[in-house]
């Protein structure tokens, strides 16, 4: 698509998020500040706030879960930040990257040295049911919520498919959820503080305690597939392929190139950005792959002058754990089919694998505040980077890392790719 | 604010609207697609849809008055666009300006050449009460639309502080409707086929015709005034102080000033760009001015390197008439009080006035399909610039002409200036 490089390199110099999770009683814009003081105390020499030119901040459903629009002046407001301009995005699920990718072009005009860009989504206001049905406003209301889709059935769309053109099981997406429980655990900004596997071995432990037959972990597994304790959402999806209604914030400190270095030693640069557009699922060739993820990726491949195989780490789009799998092949990490499926489960995408994915556990398990989500990402590639990510640090130098955020079902796809130097 | 320049210049080479009014059956993305039909159909030299590279769309409640999210991507797709980025703007009223400006970013950052940019809204599909709470969701829940604040109330809140300040009477706000309206029955895209002067008029020849006692036109500027034919709406606004409810969508073409003469032999270059934003009304100073809009206009002045004496026409955001009177001491066209609040009635803003303002209808007579507004102000000054306006071109060569959009009350103000040399 678009070969051309930005009128300016930016950088990462902050990155910042609340605690994501159930946040009863408390509001996005108080979220957002949280956020934001998290972000400023990680600008290694500091910014006067004063300094900040822009707020870019993306949020998909604030208008129905809170009963705000706009939320971006806001949060704006809330941090102390007006009169500067402030923008709201709403590319479903991307809002944050595409809120960033704003930020970035801003910078990379002339017009502004300095950006807040991020997100924010408070979710859990209203019962599970009803959220469902505001996310679902996202997807095609001609031809796809009017019939009666909503996202678990979008993406099981998908995974049917995938299953059917490459033989992958229930197993197999079951391991990208083991590991992102995994991760996510060692993260303390994560919404869930137990894995998969505490909650197995928890059983094991229970039955061995009270002198009941001592299941293994095989008989484990087999209980996780086939029983109430994981129910079908929307066959083949399970309860524990899908991530968790979440509320949160996430924002990131843009800068230009040439003043990087005045905020840090190890200014994050952000070298690839790309953006692309899908329609409704059934306009689609195939329904194994998204076809804006693929285009977003040579998009950013191209304008980096990296390849996938250069990218050490990444996070990506796991709202379903059949999206991880689409993702690592649409970016081109993995081949589509058993080498993608499998790779959770043979351990290529565990944090010490050949290409740890979601070390921050994931949308799966560190949560999915939908308009957040994109920034959460950055969040966690800015600490890996920096070698800042605590008890989840990848053993390997993540200098080169790389984030997928799908918006929607894929109508939207945002890919940046990041540079320590 | 900010005093840049835009790293490339930008130029408007086609704008097109919708029909604007009450659309019964059709969407947001099929009024986008007339606007974009209409906007092709106003390149001189035609452009091919294939060399667009991005489209920015501003919306404020199609996730309320149609159950969709996110409405760029499904305009760009309907337009036949995808995969091209597209990115959803809210910031209320001011969406489709800020659109806009994100769309100039994107081609002075040096991404883009060639970018689309515009707004919808479709607003009849609910009850007018409903209507008006989904608009006040884009006021500030936390202190505002949960104390039972609506957009009328907040409005009437500044009218009320406008008139005690400075003496204004509801007779000079009404000059502010009286003056749109005879502007708008010009207009083939407005939403008002008839004048508020056509009303009273039918009404005196009316009463010529059954034999009755012939009013005078001060009698019926009286009957206007204090009548239920012109109902408070919320003191001391009536109901022809209001704009209507309005679907409809526009969209402008946007390309990089070195290629702009490609399109057209004149183009209109955007020289200034300003955007600011405002908190919640108990938090300002004054009720009488909106301080976003003061900067936002300083930044694009600054940027233009003119002016407020040099702008020749302007279509400013007359949501309610005393928004207009603000608006042109905001912009600094005329000073705050009676100078701004008797220029319609003393015919310096009509047509063929000192400076002409709202010559499209402006929101009140045009219609203010609230996501779609700032672009559909952009059409009209493209036109007047053209020589396109028809029986409403200005007598004068409107060569240096401004935009000024509100959301909301004020949060967000976006102020544009565009030149043909």
């Amino acid at each position: 698509m678009n070969k051309r490089k930005l009128g300016r390199g930016v950088a990462v110099v902050g990155a910042g998020m609340s605690k994501y999770g159930v946040r009863t009683g408390v509001s996005n814009r108080e979220m957002f500040v949280e956020a934001f003081k998290h972000m400023m105390a990680s600008v290694d020499r500091g910014v006067d706030p004063k300094d900040i030119e822009a707020n870019y901040v993306g949020c998909c459903g604030a208008w129905n879960w809170e009963s705000q629009a706009g939320i971006g002046k806001w949060c704006t407001d809330w941090a102390g930040l007006v009169p500067i301009p402030s923008t709201t995005v709403d590319n479903a699920c991307a809002s944050a990257s595409v809120a960033i990718r704003q930020g970035i072009i801003g910078i990379a005009s002339g017009l502004y040295d300095i950006v807040l860009a991020g997100g924010v989504e408070k979710m859990s206001t209203l019962p599970t049911n009803e959220t469902t049905l505001v996310l679902a406003t996202g997807a095609d209301m001609a031809w796809e919520t009017y019939a009666g889709f909503t996202f678990p059935g979008l993406y099981a769309t998908m995974a049917t498919a995938y299953m059917n053109e490459y033989g992958t099981t229930s197993e197999d997406l079951m391991a990208v959820a083991i590991k992102n429980h995994d991760n996510g655990v060692l993260n303390p900004m994560a919404q869930f503080g137990q894995t998969i596997r505490d909650v197995m071995n928890a059983r094991i432990a229970k039955a061995k305690e009270k002198g009941q037959p001592v299941p293994s972990w095989a008989d484990e597994m087999e209980f996780l597939h086939d029983s109430a304790f994981n129910p079908v959402v929307a066959w083949p999806l399970k309860l524990f392929d899908c991530c968790p209604i979440t509320d949160g914030a996430a924002c990131v400190l843009l800068v230009a190139e040439e003043i990087a270095k005045d905020f840090t030693d190890t200014p994050i640069y952000i070298i690839g950005t790309g953006q692309a557009s899908g329609g409704a699922l059934h306009d689609r060739e195939s329904l194994t792959s998204i076809p804006a993820a693929q285009i977003a990726a040579r998009q950013a491949y191209e304008m980096a002058g990296v390849s996938p195989q250069d990218i050490k780490i990444a996070e990506v789009h796991d709202c379903f754990t059949i999206a991880e799998v689409m993702a690592i092949s649409d970016i081109g990490f993995f081949k589509p089919g058993k080498e993608a499926a499998t790779a959770a489960a043979e351990g290529k995408t565990h944090r010490d694998g050949v290409k740890p994915i979601n070390t921050s556990g994931g949308l799966k398990s560190k949560g999915h505040p939908v308009g957040a989500t994109g920034a959460g990402m950055v969040v966690e590639i800015f600490e890996q980077m920096k070698g800042h990510a605590g008890p989840r640090q990848v053993p390997i130098d993540a200098n080169l890392t790389l984030t997928h955020n799908v918006g929607a079902h894929g109508t939207t796809v945002v890919v940046q790719i990041y540079e320590r130097r």
